[in-house]
């Protein structure tokens, strides 16, 4: 099972603190890059404008705690990096508690997690805790220390570029600027990374693919920036991979325009995954779909996910780890899924009939020379599928009217393909 | 509350005998004209073809009554203009209680109501009484007098022409051909009245207004046969006003087309003033739609209404009044929904972001500095909003996708317009 | 009733052998040509190459039986053709009881029923039973003898062709290729014979009609190969004629698209004729159907039938006989929704009003001159249907608005021509 594999990465990259720049987006780029040595590693300098919005600076952190009166260190990020507001300002210097509190963060109604907090484009400092650890905070003087730097640097992005027969693209985009969380979102990066090897090594695959690592949101509108005319032109299909490994539901987020081929593919293989997958609507999208879905940009873009950001009680806290929350089995239906929509995106192919009317099957012995009353099951799938091949009709859309999942017509495809029955159309 | 001034002025019309010619219309137009001072009445011959109808003769009435054997006066014009079959020709002669039978009209299950019966195109004369007092009639000689006028005339009715900036119209056409009933109807032009006069307030107000006040079918009738070409040029959406001033129930009688923006904005509008409105279809419809969407015709013309003609028990019947059907509540309601009617017409803009991918509301105070795990919904509103503006999509269709009334999008309109996050196009 | 007609005519036809070629086939052409004088019986010699296939030996069957050791004679073709595997090739000769079992089929679990059998493109010998006769076939050596021909010869079919004003065509096919079977199979070409009939007599027809019987499958797709250039200019509708004996359903099988003009009035017929009525899919298709819309041929063919092959337990046994499964009065169900087919299709004209507006309808005795508070149904019924005369919009489209029988509307329309107030457009 290839969830465990994609599972123990997982493992392999939970510690590192990432950000939307910084040493741990490079560190975590550069491991993925070990799985897929073609990856490039790219960046952006701080202050370039990317449409509405400018690259910030880079942050980095060596260091942060606070010392309580009674001289506990709490709040420490070398133990966990959500401790520290994202995009925390550098601050060394004492402050009574009342004054710390304004720099505090709990969920009150999570008492065990620590939240996960930013503030990418607002200076200020701050820290993320448990509901029960700021219960005990005694009064008194706070020693608090944060050694980070914010200076001008570089956002870093990887891209993948995997060489097909057309000239049409597949596009997958995931996200790595989360710190240590699992499904949301260290599920993204390590699945993605398993299908651009898998992707790698399909035979004779028709489209071409791109594949990112980005930061969420900026990073998405700064490669857009560059390349969204490309995109445009060559995209025909892609997803949005974020929270892929937990395995509590399979859900699905539509593109803006809801009824591209992503759209209709997604559900298609998600429907023969698991009939119970939850079907949400453009109004609850939150991912980077937010900028490729965009007026003016408008690309077919989806997402396939497990249980979707928001819609679990772990969600953005120090809780969505990779042992109650990721699992191997859940990144295992996460890859899966991804790659059956893949799959059949390359599957969709049109055929058409080589003869008029019905070919005779009894004299290839594809039909029973002896006419009864009932035709076996596979037959009646056979002629059916020959019924279709009209040429205009692609696959995706006879498995819908035949009522059965793509990938249980390859066997007659390549049976009707070797008796010469059928051709594929353009 | 408005539907107070409105119930005041039906009860200002209340007596006044209407029919589709005649002294009475004249009068309520008069009436109406002291609200509207920019009003022109109109008129049009006797003897005029109109499409496949002729102008009737002006009717009048002086007096009409019924002397009982017994002396006793019943069926008094005077006191309920309903008593006298509408065009009845003069009669003045004594005839037996069988004869005069034949000349009575009353409604066996509804014992205390007088109908409402017309005869406008065969000439005949009769009465209408409550079966109560039909069934005390004695036996022997009645007198009869019926002193009314058929004569070469004129049809008149009310035209209001309201300049806007486009040379696009919105149409409102109501009738004034009933005499004293209230929901059917003195509702449809006295809440006209009042919708011209807010119209007339409207500050820069985009389309031009075209209202008229007119006899039900010839009216609407004639005065297509003037003006169908042009109106065909220039309505882009209108409403047939009838039954507006009861609290009862919302209904809604399509175009014949069904899917015009008139129809899609009065289901908008009534879904969002009472989810439990009524909704008829085109084989309901029995007012002057039935002319605006005539084949060739061809208008966008709906209805909103409040409880429809035909579908409340003291229709068409003196027991239709201002007192126990019409009141002010009801009156105030089907003013408000026509009014926001005519406000999502004209709130109902395409608007197209200014940048590509989302905007940085941070920036802007549009959204907050500090990212946690779930957004206050105005923010999510105002995202899902932005996410819709691509200069293709009309504000109505933005607030269906959003499941929210148009006007619950007002104030980010003016946040985003003036922040320079959205244009109106074309 | 003309149920009891055809069920006497199938009665003539029940004892002949017929199958896709041979004498029976001729005989039963020869039959239906006595009703039908104008029908041309045509011929396709063997060999001849039609699309994927080839035109079969002519088969024919002198006699065909068993004798058991105990000298008994079973499996007797003069008594029930279905006894013979169709298309048994000639034998002579003795067996064991284990080598005859080889070549005898039954039915376990329909333990009375002989089952219908053929062999048509493998050269093989066979006898059909009852499970009852074949658990009591005690050891030893059988006696069989086939004297059966299979030689070079012709596959016959016949043509009637029918013309009317329009270049336009109705299709209408059956087969008569089965056996001594009832619905499945001559419940479809005697049903047609009579409908031929009919058609002949119908005045001012405006459409041409290609009626045709033919052997199912092969006979479709060498009827096809010499014409489908022509019919796919010409058809307009046209129904595959199988199953419409028995009176026990109404049953619909789709053409491959689904919405033809065949398709639509179908439903339309079967829908006012029995509201419980069977829509079935393209899935369970099973006819010459498969030809007729196969991809490239594409026909607006669809079906209308009683109980469906395959759908009664009966189907393809010697139990599908004219006393227990068709009768008179399932045969006259089926012939009269297939006729009120034929006369929607000639019926659905497109009309135009002559006037602008509603036309005055009191003046000409179509509505009241008294106006109260209800019309009658059948005068809203005509005001609807004028109301939708647009000269684009065609009168089964209007019925399916109004929600009545498209035949419900003969007498208004007729109403209206005379009148002048509406007239037929193209």
């Amino acid at each position: 099972m290839i969830g465990n594999e994609i599972h123990k990465f997982a493992k392999e990259l939970w510690p590192i603190n990432r950000s939307i720049t910084g040493d741990g987006v490079r560190e975590t780029l550069r491991k993925i890059s070990k799985h897929l040595p073609e990856l490039k590693i790219k960046s952006m300098p701080s202050g370039t404008n990317v449409f509405d919005w400018t690259i910030p600076k880079e942050w980095n952190v060596k260091e942060a705690y606070i010392i309580t009166p009674g001289g506990k260190k709490i709040c420490d990020f070398s133990k966990n990096n959500l401790h520290l507001v994202g995009y925390s300002v550098p601050f060394d210097g004492e402050v009574e508690l009342n004054e710390l509190k304004k720099h505090l963060f709990t969920l009150p109604d999570k008492p065990n997690a620590i939240p996960y907090i930013t503030s990418y484009y607002k200076e200020r400092w701050g820290f993320c805790l448990t509901q029960e650890e700021f219960d005990v905070l005694e009064n008194g003087t706070y020693k608090v220390v944060i050694k980070s730097t914010l200076l001008n640097g570089e956002l870093n992005f990887g891209e993948l570029l995997i060489k097909g027969k057309s000239n049409k693209e597949i596009f997958l985009s995931t996200y790595i600027c989360h710190p240590s969380m699992a499904n949301n979102e260290l599920s993204g990066p390590t699945v993605v990374t398993f299908l651009a090897k898998w992707i790698q090594e399909i035979k004779n695959r028709d489209y071409n693919y791109r594949i990112i690592f980005i930061p969420e949101t900026i990073g998405s509108i700064a490669y857009l920036s560059c390349n969204y005319k490309e995109m445009k032109k060559k995209i025909l299909a892609g997803f949005n991979v974020s929270c892929v490994g937990d395995d509590r539901a399979y859900s699905y987020v539509p593109s803006r325009n809801g009824k591209t081929i992503s759209d209709v593919i997604a559900k298609h293989v998600l429907k023969w995954t698991d009939p119970n997958f939850i079907e949400y609507t453009w109004l609850d999208r939150g991912s980077d779909e937010r900028q490729y879905c965009a007026p003016g940009i408008d690309l077919p873009i989806a997402s396939i996910l497990r249980t979707k950001y928001g819609a679990y009680s772990e969600y953005h806290t120090s809780l969505d780890n990779l042992e109650n929350v990721v699992t191997p089995q859940g990144l295992n239906g996460g890859y899966w899924a991804i790659r059956k929509a893949i799959e059949a995106i390359e599957k969709n192919k049109k055929y058409k009939v080589t003869t008029l009317c019905e070919p005779h099957l009894g004299t290839r012995g594809l039909r029973p020379t002896l006419s009864r009353n009932k035709l076996p099951k596979d037959i009646n799938l056979l002629s059916d599928l020959i019924s279709f091949c009209d040429g205009k009709t692609s696959l995706l859309e006879i498995a819908e009217s035949l009522k059965v999942p793509i990938w249980s017509l390859d066997d007659i495809i390549i049976k009707l393909k070797d008796e010469n029955l059928i051709y594929e159309t353009e």
